[in-house]
């Protein structure tokens, strides 16, 4: 943890000086989270959040798996997603391989928000997790929809971020003020995320709100370069899901408008990218049991050969069980670099592990094993790999593979 | 098991009828396992197999993996691979990683092996498995060698599959006597491999002796269409070893000749692919902790789709842990194959498990829960996934993700 902040907590995020943690959504938004009896335990599980701003304007991304989930295929067929202004969310069933009838479900959602919100439902995205394949208690859902636009208020964003947690062991949410160059704004996130984190589109809800008033393409330019580099750069399982839903809306309630090719725009990007990157590395920290977090830095001259030998690396079960154990199995590392890159034998890849070189140019060299052995204990571990030639980087981050994933995902019954 | 073989015991291999169990190397191979001190266990692992046929021919494959070790690079390098005589192997130590000085390790391994049974370095193959990145402890491989050249012995089949382990719960190996039109011959295998099995090419050491004489084009021929049928198409963890290898020597010892395309071609690889197929789920029974073992079938239009589906259903932690649990979470294996296919949503996906139809295109379907809540509970479990179209098929048989393989892997600093 570092002194000024008790979000940003991971020494791979540095939280812009121009930036401080506050409470409460930004200006013209309201949230509400109830317990609507879809998850057995009671706990919240539908969310509602609006926009009072007729001006606000959205940006989405969504996940790109062929096996969609209804909520996902109907935002991305029936809303303006430049155009946003309120979001329904269910959890504990995720409306997933559900068919036509599962559209319908998503759609009486999309509709009874807008009815309770007074807008279009075209302005209303929908957002499930949970089971999947099992219909939605529609009943339950509408009762709970109900109760969260009574209960929609300026302080509910709190509520609103739990009820969108399924297995997650926190809540993940923050807002920040951004002392931009031409006046302060506000900007929040709720997300939701543990298992079926994932390459190609790291699976989670996320959704971010400012007040700041953005046109729809600079909504849309800073969301997609700062999901690229945060959500995009995890995994915990290698799997994604059918329901990554990523939403930014702006209310523009601030008064600052934020022009595109400006150092507003830049320093508000500058915010995003840190807040979702620390979101991205709770969804990681909460992997399902995780312990430690590994981040594997790759460069070399080929930017598919980064990328596959980083992913390749990090979603490794063989490094993620060392991960978890302490170990500095190194030859773990270099055998997941080699399943990457078939063909290019022999490789001379280079591996260094917290500062200390253990391979170079593929063949081991003495180290201060003690140094090594000590390193790989600490909650945040950094593997460096080397491949040939210059110009290509990446990183992607990822959690150890322990007793509670298999205890989590093979015990109980889901 | 069936009552006709204790060997072929999977009901996804048929035992030809032609194939039956009996004991010893065919004719014209010795071999021999030893104890050299490599393994801090005291078990054997030395071992040296000879081919005492002057017209011996071969065939060999190797892994596709970017880092290989040692000696498989020695093995593409300086052996005549169609016409190999003898095979030395270490286990405990990978000779992976180990660079310049591997390499002439691995060299002295052959040299010494050749001297021993009194070939040319070129007809002796070299493998070795165990630990990446520590050098071979040269006296004690050397002292192995020379006393499993001492003891070279037709009965040494049994002893030179238990000094190729590592961490195999048991050893892999049977031979059987196939008939053919032309007479009777001989056919053994030994192997090894439980972790690290892969995709692309699957993780192990399995070496194949017959007293057939083969041509070098049929010996390759056999060898890789069988291996493509087998040890390509099992998983445990999704990951490739530096040194994985397969070798087929032929005797000719029998008398009997076994010319391209005839009855007798056709009848040795059957039992070769019976053979290698059976040693294959061996493998993946075997796979660290494994409890039960999966089939995946994906039919559909493409080769590729279905290809990629049946990869990622096999790798997917969350179905493999569900299939540790006898967990009928069918919504697993449609998020797996929506990874797999990105942009091709909505995707009309069926899922059957042992039978019991789950998801018709696309959407949960109802079944006899009770029937899928059994099924998934036995030794081994079928899922059969349908893609659009037609034409293409292919299977994936993959270990359970448990506790033991956490344990194994985490828990023991290796």
């Amino acid at each position: 943890m570092k002194a000024t902040s008790s979000f940003f907590a991971s020494r791979w995020v540095e939280a812009p000086g121009h930036v401080r943690e506050v409470e409460g959504l930004p200006a013209g938004f309201r949230a509400a989270g109830v317990a609507a009896g879809i998850k057995p335990s009671g706990d919240r599980d539908v969310a509602l959040l609006a926009c009072d701003s007729p001006e606000a304007t959205s940006a989405a991304r969504f996940t790109r798996s062929g096996t969609q989930a209804a909520p996902v295929l109907l935002c991305r067929e029936r809303c303006d997603l430049a155009a946003l202004r309120a979001v329904a969310v269910s959890s504990g069933n995720a409306n997933a391989a559900t068919g036509a009838a599962g559209l319908r479900d998503a759609a009486r959602m999309q509709e009874l928000a807008a009815e309770l919100t007074g807008l279009e439902p075209a302005q209303v995205a929908v957002g499930s997790t949970g089971v999947i394949g099992v219909p939605l208690p529609m009943e339950r859902v509408e009762a709970g929809l109900r109760a969260a636009g009574a209960g929609l208020a300026a302080g509910g964003g709190e509520d609103f971020a739990d009820a969108i947690r399924t297995t997650d062991a926190f809540p993940k949410r923050a807002t920040l003020e951004v002392k931009l160059p031409s006046g302060p704004v506000r900007l929040a996130a709720q997300a939701k995320g543990a298992g079926m984190l994932s390459p190609a589109f790291a699976t989670l809800l996320c959704f971010v709100q400012t007040d700041a008033a953005l046109g729809p393409d600079t909504a849309d330019l800073l969301l997609g370069v700062t999901a690229a580099r945060s959500f995009e750069r995890v995994t915990v399982d290698g799997q994604t899901s059918p329901n990554d839903t990523v939403l930014l809306i702006a209310s523009g309630e601030s008064g600052v408008r934020v022009e595109p090719e400006t150092e507003d725009e830049l320093r508000l990007g500058e915010a995003l990218d840190a807040l979702l990157r620390q979101l991205a590395l709770l969804m990681v920290a909460d992997g399902e049991g995780a312990r430690r977090v590994g981040r594997v830095v790759v460069s070399g001259g080929h930017q598919l050969h980064v990328e596959a030998a980083a992913r390749t690396v990090a979603n490794s079960p063989l490094v993620k069980t060392a991960l978890h154990g302490g170990d500095p199995n190194w030859g773990r590392i270099v055998s997941a670099v080699g399943l990457a890159l078939p063909g290019t034998a022999p490789l001379p890849v280079d591996v260094t592990i917290e500062g200390v070189t253990v391979c170079s140019g593929g063949a081991a060299v003495p180290h201060d094993a003690a140094a090594l052995a000590e390193a790989v204990q600490r909650d945040e571990v950094e593997y460096v790999v080397g491949l040939p030639g210059e110009g290509a980087e990446t990183e992607v981050f990822f959690s150890d593979l322990g007793h509670e994933y298999v205890r989590i995902n093979a015990e109980y019954t889901t």
